[in-house]
């Protein structure tokens, strides 16, 4: 493959994998493993969060062009939501891993119809408000990996020093506005350093969201990841034919569990950052979602539901629409109900929700989680 | 009607009429307008408070002398609980009075059916432990009132200072065991004053069981409260036919709204009481079932649901069976989830949750209550 071919190539090679295999058990009682966060309606908008994410990318290609990485267990769910998505773009990983084979798997898969693919991979159950700069940013950057043997990430102005998320260091600037090298990766910092990053202006949140071509990253994979990559180039003849779930059902399992910033992004040399600012939440938290809700003054959030709140402050409200909640005297708390379940945990420990969701797994069983 | 009649008939001629037409906005969101708390199976025993309240008092009687006076929205609720009971022993009032027209137009109606009638009278909403008390306590008060023109109520002994409920000051004592004059009548007094009548030994609560002859009932409304007696000796060629419906709903609405207590009781000289201890409360406010419930060594209450508690103490956890709840950090409160509404409040706040009933209703509308 020449540079040029990739320099000329228009939109219609332009491919968009979503991610949304996710459990999301920090969000629990709103999440559910049989329908996790990515697949509810969470703002009451009439879409759910996946269905916003397709929306989002879809002027920038075409259906046939996105495909989507999943557990077996939401091909109807995903079916019933994102009808005019090709039934053979849904990737149906047959157990649970981490980022870096569903990245890998979708590389292979793409490079097999179309070689000379780009990429834009996206989370599912991310909050973005600034739509129009996300498809300028997407574009921008499309471009920029479509013009050499680029791996690009997202980083985003962070607007507090959060220390739920991953930040990146920028670098070197390269020829293109707001694109740089990477200078590091670090891993959800303390409170102290995440306030010396944000005073710096050098660090960005990390996204999640990422941008190369096909065969780039698929060299990344042998390259940083071999143990994956292994895994993955044994299915080469059977990308993508009616051959390829038999091929993934056996070897899939064999696929080490790790993300693709551990597996690939905080190793390669290759590495950039587009910055931005699109109004982002990784909503992976009640705490985020609180953050990036309207409040009202109480500062309470009500998301969805109907409430009557007396003495309550900084109070996060979440039920389903027909629901009244009436409470008194809660401060900075999460309320979030949902069928067979009721949460009413301090925000400031929701840390523990995790643990919580496994003792109540642990105690009353899975149809609670 | 002689005297001797009343002492030689047997229990063929004995009553039962049970109150449960209640709406019980003091327990929303369990107890709803359209399911009062009568209805409810509160203890998750299989069996509603009414159902519990009949079970009671069906060996002293028969389903067919068993009446049951509600409103007319609970017939059908009636019927499906109560199957033994004879429709037409469901006397439907067509519009919500207190107590005094509900217990005349049930002696009017019991006394055309016998003369001889001994009722008594129970609200269906009560939680009642001991129940063989209770049977020896109504046997013996209905052969006492049996014995003469005699107006008896059961008087509880108490066992704190409970300012919500009424107290009966004992006077002389009859020849019959545990049944003496009444003294005299207090509705709700203050904290200082029942401490006083908690120390003193004098005082029951009024438990609003009552038991009485038809007769002796109907002459005590023709002396002290002529204004509800006049309302309904109209209707005496009607009872019990299928006229009388129409006779009351014409003629029920006139009948002023006034307690039983207030109408008779604290006016009419041939008043006893009859001391018990039957476990009892009347599980009027969530607090009253906070008290008569077992707690953990948390002081922590849960009603029939499953509970995950970190961290919360004297807290009533109520909701249906098959939900689950998790909670932190929460000291004395009630958690109360049915259907369409949450409430989550302060235990010592709950004077104020009929205020909030009524808020709800005029902002959310009637489907809430």
């Amino acid at each position: 493959m020449k540079q040029e071919e990739f320099m000329n190539h228009n939109k219609e090679h332009r491919y968009c994998v979503i991610m949304c295999g996710g459990v999301g058990t920090r969000f629990w009682p709103f999440s559910r493993t049989d329908k996790p966060k990515q697949f509810l309606d969470f703002f009451g908008t009439g879409r759910s969060l996946l269905q916003l994410t397709y929306d989002r990318i879809l002027p920038l290609t075409d259906p046939s062009r996105i495909l989507l990485v999943t557990n077996r267990a939401y091909y109807d769910i995903i079916r019933e939501q994102l009808p005019d998505v090709p039934p053979e773009n849904i990737l149906l990983e047959p157990v649970r891993r981490n980022t870096a084979p569903c990245v890998c798997w979708a590389a292979h898969h793409i490079y097999a119809i179309d070689p000379l693919a780009s990429i834009v991979t996206l989370p599912s159950d991310h909050l973005i408000l600034r739509e129009s700069e996300f498809h300028q940013v997407i574009a921008r950057g499309l471009e920029f990996v479509e013009g050499g043997d680029r791996l690009l990430t997202i980083g985003l102005k962070p607007n507090s020093p959060h220390t739920g998320y991953g930040y990146i260091q920028r670098g070197k600037p390269t020829d293109v506005e707001n694109i740089l090298k990477v200078k590091s990766f670090t891993e959800k910092p303390n409170v102290e350093m995440a306030k010396v990053f944000l005073s710096t202006g050098e660090f960005f949140w990390n996204s999640g969201m990422f941008m190369w071509r096909a065969d780039s990253i698929l060299k990344a994979f042998a390259k940083y990841d071999p143990e994956t990559a292994t895994v993955f180039d044994a299915g080469e003849k059977d990308y993508p034919t009616p051959e390829e779930m038999n091929f993934i059902d056996k070897a899939f399992p064999n696929a080490p569990s790790i993300s693709i910033d551990y597996a690939i992004m905080e190793k390669a040399d290759n590495v950039y950052v587009e910055t931005a600012d699109l109004g982002w939440s990784d909503l992976g938290t009640w705490n985020a979602l609180y953050e990036s809700s309207p409040k009202n003054s109480d500062r309470n959030v009500t998301q969805n539901c109907k409430v009557l709140a007396s003495d309550c402050e900084g109070t996060l409200f979440a039920a389903d629409a027909d629901k009244i909640i009436v409470a008194a005297g809660l401060k900075d708390y999460i309320v979030a109900d949902r069928g067979n379940a009721l949460l009413i945990y301090p925000l400031a420990d929701e840390q523990k929700i995790r643990q919580v969701v496994n003792d109540v797994t642990a105690r009353f069983g899975e149809e609670y989680v």
